[in-house]
């Protein structure tokens, strides 16, 4: 299954602001795809959720790093003028340039290479639910 | 065409400070390459302009973004020592950091596969005009 | 050596917290497989220790870099729970989420293509010796 590329959609409802663990999700699409070795390209569609890797083990750290966005980019920042959609709409955007949109992962052995304590996650940052979506790439040279 | 990589360069003119909307000339490369399924790596030469995915509908996001940045890494802060080039340098370097040096999207049906409100820019983070160099990989496994 | 893809490992004992440069180590394994064009992928398997893309000339810059980083996201702040591991374990995982885990870098001509100034660097953010892995993918299609 040589020069292969495989693009699929991963959606998501997200219960507003917060982390979504997409790990097992994807892994589960590597594992379809029949890839031994190659990369995964996470892409999320969205200018106000995104993408980080993360501590997986204690759900403190997301909360932590939840804490440290909130104080360092208010919510209702009197900053801010792009304001129609609600106060937390434009730190959402900031949020989002801070993280990532597009995220590479090798894959090894038919999985995603990842290290012990690292997870993929979908970060929400509006605070009420949305529907996501991640664009998933597998390449197989 | 099958198995095919390509190498461009987009270059741009910056009036300084501030985003520049590279998306246009991005998708002009990918539909002159021909590739239908793919990907597309951007990667800017330079430590003080650097790469976003923004919100591309309303222009006060980037506004806000810049102003929040101004107020995160202030311009002339007396903490950096790297001033030979003036009170913009260290803080273009910092901003660089915090956003995107790398960036790889998607390509499906020809097009780079971006959601409805996102736009790739150039951020330029030094005050003066600079000519800017973005390379662009298109790979077609 | 078409649709080649080739994983490796870089291994590196950090010193505690600072920045390593790895560009000459990963400029040797791009050299090593024979790759005249492609894509390189870093991939840090770790979640306090981080990826960036750093003026490489004078050294007062990553050091600016972690005046900022020490500033914005202080050890021992009160703010954050995550505390067992050390006053720095919280905010080395803030610091990898504000830079890069995964850094995808054009191979132009045999060599990583990157900016006369750039030089990529593995970020150690604790302050204690770590041993430290970044995967290196090197594609060629």
């Amino acid at each position: 299954m040589a020069g292969m590329i495989q693009h699929s959609e991963l959606t998501f409802e997200t219960p507003g602001r917060g982390t979504t663990d997409v790990t097992d999700a994807a892994q589960a699409e590597v594992r379809k795809s029949g890839t031994l070795s190659g990369t995964a390209l996470f892409f999320i569609q969205h200018t106000s959720a995104s993408l980080i890797v993360c501590e997986n083990a204690d759900p403190q750290v997301r909360r932590d790093l939840e804490a440290w966005l909130i104080r360092a980019v208010p919510d209702g920042d009197p900053l801010f003028r792009h304001t129609a959609e609600g106060p937390d709409d434009m730190p959402a955007h900031v949020r989002s340039t801070l993280t990532a949109t597009s995220l590479t992962v090798p894959i090894v052995d038919g999985r995603l290479h990842l290290g012990t304590w690292q997870g993929i996650f979908l970060y929400e940052h509006r605070t009420h639910p949305h529907r996501r979506r991640i664009h998933l790439t597998i390449t197989n040279t």
